[in-house]
This record gives structure tokens, sequence and C-alpha cells, in this order.
């Protein structure tokens, strides 16, 4: 056994200590960092990873709603994960995140609610099936930006349509973009990384407008259709992600976001409303 | 001044005492009673009401999540509607209701996020236009049905697409809903009756599958893009509201709307995660 082996990033970041039942401490990492904090991607996997090793856990995750009051700082954090209802098969979950601010206050920088439910077999059908699109390997891994933040390495994405631009001419006239991504070290798909995955799209203010605008998630929510079996069976292989933007005015917009595996299957579905300037 | 006019039933159901700072007492009414409790909609809409009643209340919704952990019962129930992070222009809530269940224990029947904002005048667009469809006045109103539950006969519903099966035989294929809906007693929109709206749609799964099965929302999530002066100009004119079904399976499946004013105007988009039986 090779004791020196580091963990996946995602794992890394991930780690959350129990303080007390539903409390954990956690730290931010500087593999998932952004601008002026961490990815939120990364806040919300962390939120899901606090439910799933709750000891009273009922069933898998089956929504999350993650709300960001403020960026979190670089260090260690609080998070609490409280079953506020638990049902026959169903339970519902409060959830935030309090860091110290500079004078030693804990103030909240993340709100969140969560459903866990106990899935059963039942009739299916998809009324979005993943678009028509050649598969992963045809098409190149997208290049970096020398001044990208830390958290895009953590992602191999392969960009089919609206990737960011390149020149910020002012011409856009459409915000959908679709893209394989899968984590740049190969780790199996779980509820974790899907949220995160969730997140991975740039604001669609920068491809619509072609203008390069601040902008940052508000309020997101993820719908998990998969269970923790199809999430495994869709291992390391790339997962077609698609977002599209709907309104944008008086200062935010919203999105809309789908997740399939190469086989097609829905795993994730995910909304965001974000703010931009001017 | 005639003091003997009843007021209207959504500001009836809407109305909440101020018990403390940022609790309320509300009481459930038989206007927006649906099969097991109130429905859906008037308990968003009542969230939505605490938060705009708060005297630290800063801005206009933004977001709002609401998650129904359990039917709320006929009676009284208690509020929290909490600012817990206020920031230069936004403002995160945390919300929840409880009510006594037969041992008198209070529990949580209701947990909700949401988010406020001071909105300013920014760049616009539209990626979602008004489907191309005639005017309200055009359609009739729709029939209701002897055994529907009281909050329908709150709306006023002209059925342009996808309307409640006629026939349960199996033979439905697509799941998108189309109709004008209006308060049926006249009333000048805004945030709270908008909310409501965003619930006005049966269960997708059983336009999907033409078979009446148990189901229930159990989280919704409504993004507000009108300001309270769209929302006021609007005033008690026709709402386009669609809804449209993306997966099902494994016990639920999640819905997309969007609801617009005659003139085009996007007053809010929303989603929900159901439940469904088999």
């Amino acid at each position: 056994m090779n004791t020196t082996t580091a963990p996946h990033p995602l794992d890394d970041a991930l780690a959350l200590t129990a303080l007390a039942p539903g409390q954990y401490q956690g730290r931010t990492t500087e593999a998932y960092w952004n601008m002026v904090g961490p990815y939120g991607g990364i806040t919300a996997a962390t939120l899901v990873q606090a439910i799933l090793q709750h000891p009273e856990c009922l069933g898998e995750p089956i929504s999350l709603t993650v709300n960001y009051a403020a960026a979190v700082g670089a260090g260690p954090f609080t998070l609490q994960a409280t079953p506020v209802r638990t049902n026959r098969s169903t339970q519902h979950w409060t959830l935030s995140i309090e860091q110290a601010d500079a004078s030693g206050a804990l103030v909240v920088t993340t709100t969140g609610t969560a459903v866990t439910a106990v899935r059963r077999d039942t009739w299916s059908a998809c009324d979005i099936p993943m678009p028509a699109v050649p598969p992963a390997q045809q098409f190149e891994r997208a290049m970096l930006h020398a001044a990208a933040p830390q958290w895009i390495h953590r992602y191999e994405m392969r960009m089919l349509e609206g990737g960011l631009p390149t020149r910020w001419d002012g011409s856009g006239d459409g915000s959908l973009s679709r893209l394989w991504v899968r984590d740049a070290e190969p780790r199996a798909l779980d509820f974790a990384s899907i949220t995160a995955m969730a997140d991975v799209f740039f604001p669609r203010v920068w491809l619509r407008r072609t203008t390069h605008v601040p902008a940052g998630t508000v309020s997101m929510t993820v719908y998990f259709h998969a269970t923790s079996a199809q999430l495994q069976a869709t291992g390391s292989a790339p997962v077609l992600a698609q977002a599209r933007g709907q309104q944008f005015g008086n200062g935010f917009f919203d999105q809309t976001a789908q997740l399939w595996n190469a086989d097609g299957v829905v795993l994730a579905t995910s909304h965001q409303i974000v703010y931009f300037k001017e």
C-alpha cells in the first residue's frame, strides 16, 4: 500500500470533520479556487457531501438549492446540515456555511436546503433527449487561458458550441453552450461531483453580450435524476453539459442546464440566477 | 367607506400577524384548499408576503425556493422569515413554516430560502421570447370539474394546449402545457400573486402518461424577472403560463415553467421537482 498517494483534489476539497451531529469543519483548497473565493460548484458539492456523511441521511439526493450569500474566504469554515423533517421516504434538510469574519464573529456565507429520498423503480420518460452530438473524443480538449482560475484546471472540457468568446466585440446573439466535461484527474462520478459539474458553465451574459462584465451566481438549484448506481456506472467518462440563458435584465439573468452521460441518461438538471453588472 | 367589503381571497389567505421580528402567525383558508392541504402556490406566496412585510426587507424578490416537507394542516401556522445576511444590494433569507402536530408539538411543514435585491436598470435580453399565441379572449374559460379542489376556482384559466386529459388512456406523448391565467376575482399582479401562479400547472406526469397517479410537489424555485412596477403595470390582465416536464423516473420528475404578460415581458421563470407514484 502506497501511503504517500495524494487524495483526488475533489476528495481533498470535500474533506469534512464532524464536530457534532450535523456540524462539520471543512476548509477551502487552492485546487478549486476561483477569483475571490472557492468555485461555487465545490461549495455546493461540499453541502451534498455533508448530507451523505450524516448518520441519519435517508436515501439519496433529489434536490439541492444553494444560495451564495458571500464569498467563502480562504481557510476553515463550519458547515451545518440538519435533517429538519424525516418522512417515510423523503427527508428535508437545511444547510448553512459560516466563517469567522475579520473581527472573529461567525457570519453566514452560504445557505441552502435539500431533499433526499428513497427512490423506487417507476415508469420513466425523457422529454429532454440528449442532443445528437459527436462523441467527446472527436473534440480537442479546450486550451486553458493562462489567467484561468485554478478550478478550471480541475476539469477536462471539450467545447462543442458556445465557447468562451475570443473577441469581446458585442456581437453575441445566443446563450447556448454545450461541452463534454469530466474531472481532469479521473474519478468515478458521484452525487458530489455531478453537483460540482452543474456549475461548470461560464456566465451566460458573457456569451450573450460578447462583453466581459462582472457576474456571480446568487442561487443555484440542482435536481438529481440519476441514482448512485447510474452515477457509478458512468465512471469517469465525459458528461454532456448544456446551458442556456433565459431572461437577462435589471442586473440578473437565469440559466437552465442539463447533464447527460454518453448513453443519454439524464443525470441532473439545474438552474441558477446570476448577478451581472451594468 | 364600505367596511363590509370582503378582502380579495388572495389577500385573505396572505394575511399575517407579526408576533416577533420575522415571526408571523397565519392560517389556511378554504378558498385555496387543495386535496390534503393548501395549494402549494399559496404557501409559497405567503412566504414571499412575509419577506415583503418584514421591516428590514432590502429591495425586491429575486429568487425563492420552497420545500414542501409535509402538508400544512387546516388552521393556524407560524411562519419565520429571517434575513440571515444583508449585503450592499442583496439580502439572503431563510424561511420556515411550523405547525402544532396532534400531540401539540411544533413540527416543520415547510422550509425555504429567498434572495431579495435592489435592482438597477441594465442591459437586457430575452432568450425565451413569448410563443406566438392568440390573445386570451379568443379562448373559452376552462370548465371546472365538479370535483376540482377549491383553489382552482380562484383562477380563470384558458387552456391553449396540453389541457387536463379527458380520457386517461395512456396515450400521452408530450408534457407541454400553455394557458392564459389570472385571478378569477380581478386583482393587480404583485410578487405574491405571480409566485402563486408559478405553481398553477397540474402534474406533468398526468399529461405525459395520460394516467392519473398520486403526485405532489416536493420543491419549487421561482426566479423573479419583473420589478414591482412591471407587475403592477400588468394589472389584472391574463398571464401566459407555460410548463414542460424534463425527466421522469424513479418516483420523481422535474418541470420548467415560464410566465409572460401579454406584452411579452418575462415575469418569472420557475422549476419544480415532483413526487409521483409507480
